[in-house]
């Protein structure tokens, strides 16, 4: 049996390469370099096979799956020609089942893409709850899946401080039932209508998504795993890759200067001084978490830069002193194209958490950690040590065998 | 009691580093950064303490731990003039146990500064190794010590093919017995007298210092551990740390072009085609054993560069495929001292071994690999898989008290 | 006869660099590296020599020029204990020349050092100017000078937009006659008494200075030469010699982003948003005028990063578009010590301009261009252009001979 | 009328871009970024407009413009699938002007693409001569053409040191007349035969061919101009624009290192000792002759790296000197598609020393100098310095107005 992947934000960059990707891999014209879920220790395991991943989600732009297709060729220039004319059946078949998706406070940039297709014109907030469920239940039972993975890859809300009615999902449904919008966005209406109807939730985002204490109790009372929330795709996850290493040779950092220059559609939302403000608190909170020390100057700039596209390019200076207190430096760029980088963990994510639900697994997934940049329920940051973890839980599921090999598509 | 270290190349800015830290540590006029050993978790075991480090060694050059002081402030300049004046009385003091080093095969450029004073002028192999070992042994006496550690931070030999005598302990005597200076070196000699004395030995140059079956043989039968080769101290640290962030991401590696500067005395050392050839195997290994992939392009070159010094400077441009062919690059620069990075993991590593010794270990001491470029007997590369393994050794050690904390002194 | 240097902002670490370093030099002591009045077609004109300068000055911190020295020995570490030690008696001799400075509106941050020594408090600004003028003459006729210069080296004061009464000398002169002090600042107080009282001005700092219509005019009535502002010593510098590059070539700059961190006392007051705003206005210009292209994208971002003292890094990343429509990059990292970098153009611009002075040139000294971001009245940034024309400057004032070698001393 | 470029290597990817990008340009597909023969003062000059270049030469490989295009557009990737649809009839039509090539003494990798299709072969020097000159005359012939210009664009030939014999005319054309093969080499007798026929000849490449004394003999007695040698694309171009700004401040470079990466068919040439040394040459040349100064270390070295294909990356690190002694650091990465910066420089070579022709110019193009690693006849390398030299040319020409805006076409 199949499983759905259900995308919000489906027509963006990082869902269309999953989308065309997964796709290319089915026909055997691309490769699964980048796909962690393709490493021997976890093919040992049952996760869905690509070849039984179906595509759907809904967006917010009024376009096609075809049309984003041409704008990754286009801007990173990752997909070419060629392979878009091999996969055009396909990518046109998907689209029908992206839908009109929701808006609700997700800033100005997205609005103004939205127009007034936006569902949540003219509904209450119950309904909107109700609208996507309708929507997600349609797509299992169109194509007889066995499970939905919903999975939010929309721009980066413009967060104002948590509302502490989110602390409890009691007066989280009170928001919903009483339709107090200001309080609700997008995200957290698509993770609590996922995971009240059972579906896994995999917050790829800085947004709140289920990465909020209200949506841990749903995943629990529901039995569903989720997972949150920011996908560590480039600069962050070099920044826990290698402060471990001053840590571990007893070297003080002094200073970690981080700039970072985009020119992709998430840049042009990371305008949005909110927006800009929520990415880079997940951004320094990583590297504050891992050196406990007060009197390391950490910090995280931003720019849009159009010209680069999807090539998000950062610069990180590290100032670090040493025995005798010598003070040394070491500095890195990274050019990685985002889009690429984070397309196949979407589709690790889906595998993965998928195989958690089969496991009757629920609530927050820290297994998951390594793939985000704010692991929801996790306060490890080393990515080495996060990595560890996956792999521990990856040989103890392998050892407990709740799922045997080929036992999957039975259960 | 106290414990020696034994330091063949005393006046090396290295080892000159490692006693100005250790004197000013204990007179409370430096910091413990960079040491490795005052980690919370090192610290619980019942390791020497700095304090109860005694030095002395010996050197080709004729100047005495003043005089390396001062040309250690005026190069790196990472000691100062006030440090200095502070510490004059034990510097000098420790002068008095250096003594005239053996400078066999060493190349040119050190037999140049050795000129005549070379002990093994007039003297055949197994006449220096029972100057070494008289040597050795007249320090322990002065200082009544309870345990000599010798450390090779000798610059680095011109390394031709190890010849097969080297593969048995019975073969690599005869060399001695019979005098076959051709196959002979300095750090060999070094590593055998020291061994067969039953002192731990440490190797932290790329030479063969203990790094070879041979001694391996004599350091299991004579129940002594010892540890090596090469120092792992900047770029290559920072390699084993960046690769499998890759690896784990399933990023495939193209290509990884190291390009180092220095201009030390090391630096002048490599000139020499043998010494340099010897030092880019082990800076290329380190890479290659964690990269099985044929196909990925690992270039390590070194330039002499006078007016660095001592600081050594290292570009890397790391070429990758990700998700849909994707190629994407990260390149870093490396500024570091490399006296102040490598001083403290000489104190690090004379402090752990000596712990081994009283724990009764013997033959290659495989935890301490994280120290090492090319660590002896131990395939893994990945520092973090490394330095876990040490943090394995370290709780266990701890579990099985084979040492009660307070216990050292009574051994 | 002798030339004075009265410096305003006499302890802060430029002005103590150029204060040490021409000592040194006048002792023989320190090389004349980075003076381009040492260039060998300078060197042909008549300039004052090094042992002719004489400096004085005032500051609003209270110290003395042997503790500015040292200060400079800890942080930028550009001095050495023994350079201190052998112009011990020169250094407190000219602090004795240091007089009680002004702080009108220059910050939070300088009105913090100065607390209640400013000599704004209790003064008109009518009774500023007059005491200003006392101190240079007092400081002119105790020194028995030919000619003194007035250099503004004082940290930036915050810009607000200019008041529109900086457009002509008369409503300037009435603001001063009045007392409108909100719309006044240091740093035109000190360049309106300086060309009044008939001395050269230098303003090396971003803030107005005498780089305003208003001084222009006096400057010119008065028949005394200025110069300004905003002296060019690292990043900008680069950014003018690279930018006319790729024009040269036809290649189309695409963006231009510039990250800078420095950790000085300027950075500490850049962090007020006011003086940011006008250094990065400053910054962005030069750039600008360069490159005619409204599409280019130039951002420059400023960070407070304290370890790194007056060690100021920049990062800039050059995104250009080149035949065929290929988009190619190129990135750079400037490293370099600011004190160190600015002070021999300071005494470049001291002796340059006291050589128009004698010279009989007035007002905006347009060959001087190459020294400054912001170079008043010009409108050229290209600093091979800038370069050029002070060359051919000096190449006439060769042929012309209007001061013979020899000359100096006896007009 | 026209003017024809005849290529040698026509199918190499610099020529293969300059054809592909001037073919596009006159169907108004793409810009004319890049190209300084298009800069408004040079467009006020009557050259030859791109409209009226004609594309001939011959190349080693038996493949056509239409495949060369396509290799392109896979490696560097800087031609669209799109471009390629729209010029195919022009691609095959130009295909038809490309004849076989000489490969005599080009190295092994080059004789290996030629096999045994080399005019070498069968035939006698002075037969390679007039066969050469037979193929332009036809091509001259064919296309009715004013002039043909003969432009080197071969692999770097492995270059011994320059025989003695080239010093003199008459030599050189002794050891033609005598078949001396081994002392001859493709590119000398391309240049020969071009400059014998009168066109004017262009060398690109850091080979022999017209920039030998013989040749300028030659070049002067047949009154037709020649330029080279070995363009100045990339990472020397940089390097000549930015060590003036360090002189120009006095400031001491100690060290100049750069390391150079690059995976195209010029690198896999490039791995033949002799052609690494002679473009290694041509690299340092330009510094030390910028920057006299002994004491200066300045390194090339340059690495094949497959991966990277025609996108080189060089990495610079410049360590200089500055006041007080003050050692300082900048370092830079470039990193530049190789043939989309060298195909517009190809044709602006053509177009002005087609434009010096007509002005009846012959011998050594000085003007030319700043296209060029190592300019012919000039000694100046600052780039600016040369680019003045070109602009002042420009404006003589326009003065002189030795061909009258329109008069080309009627020459």
């Amino acid at each position: 049996m199949k499983t759905g992947i259900w995308i919000v934000g489906a027509y963006g960059s990082v869902a269309t390469c999953a989308v065309v990707g997964a796709e290319a891999i089915k026909k055997g014209i691309a490769s699964r370099t980048g796909l962690v879920s393709e490493l021997p220790a976890i093919q040992e395991l049952d996760v869905v096979p690509i070849q039984d991943l179906v595509f759907g989600g809904c967006d917010v732009r009024a376009t096609d799956m075809l049309g984003a297709a041409e704008e990754v060729r286009r801007d990173p220039g990752i997909v070419s020609h060629e392979m878009i004319d091999a996969l055009r059946a396909e990518l046109l078949e998907i689209s029908r089942d992206v839908t009109a998706g929701c808006s609700l406070n997700c800033g100005e940039e997205v609005s103004g893409m939205a127009g007034d297709r936006g569902i949540e014109n003219g509904r209450t907030a119950s309904e909107v709850v109700a609208e996507i469920q309708r929507q997600i239940k349609a797509f299992r039972e169109r194509h007889r899946l066995q499970r939905v993975v919903v999975v939010n890859l929309a721009s980066t809300e413009a967060a104002p401080e948590m509302p502490r009615e989110y602390q409890s999902l009691k007066e989280f449904a009170r928001l919903i039932v009483e339709d107090r919008r200001k309080l609700l966005c997008a995200s957290v209406l698509y993770a609590y209508s996922a995971l009240d109807l059972g579906c896994p939730f995999v917050n790829f985002t800085p947004s709140f998504g289920s990465s909020i204490p209200a949506l841990e109790e749903l995943a629990v009372i529901r039995g569903v795993p989720h997972a949150g929330k920011d996908g560590k795709t480039g600069e962050t996850l070099v920044k826990t890759a290698l402060a471990p290493m001053f840590l571990a040779r007893n070297l003080r950092l002094l200073a970690w200067e981080s700039h970072n220059i985009l020119g992709n559609r998430d840049g042009l939302v990371l305008r949005q001084p909110g927006a800009n403000k929520s990415k880079i608190r997940d951004k320094e909170e990583a590297l504050k978490q891992l050196v406990k020390d007060e009197s390391l100057h950490s910090h995280v700039s931003i720019d849009y830069c159009p010209s680069l596209g999807d090539w998000k390019t950062a610069w990180d200076f590290i100032h670090f002193e040493g025995f005798l207190g010598t003070r040394m430096t070491m500095q890195f760029t990274w050019q990685g194209c985002d889009s690429a980088l984070a397309a196949p963990l979407v589709l690790d994510l889906v595998r993965l958490i998928d195989f958690a639900a089969r496991r009757g697994e629920s609530g927050a997934q820290k297994q998951l950690a390594c793939f985000f940049k704010s692991p929801w329920q996790v306060k490890e940051h080393d990515f080495f040590k996060q990595f560890a973890a996956l792999m521990e839980y990856v040989e103890r599921a392998h050892v407990e065998q709740p799922v045997g090999k080929g036992a999957r598509s039975e259960v």
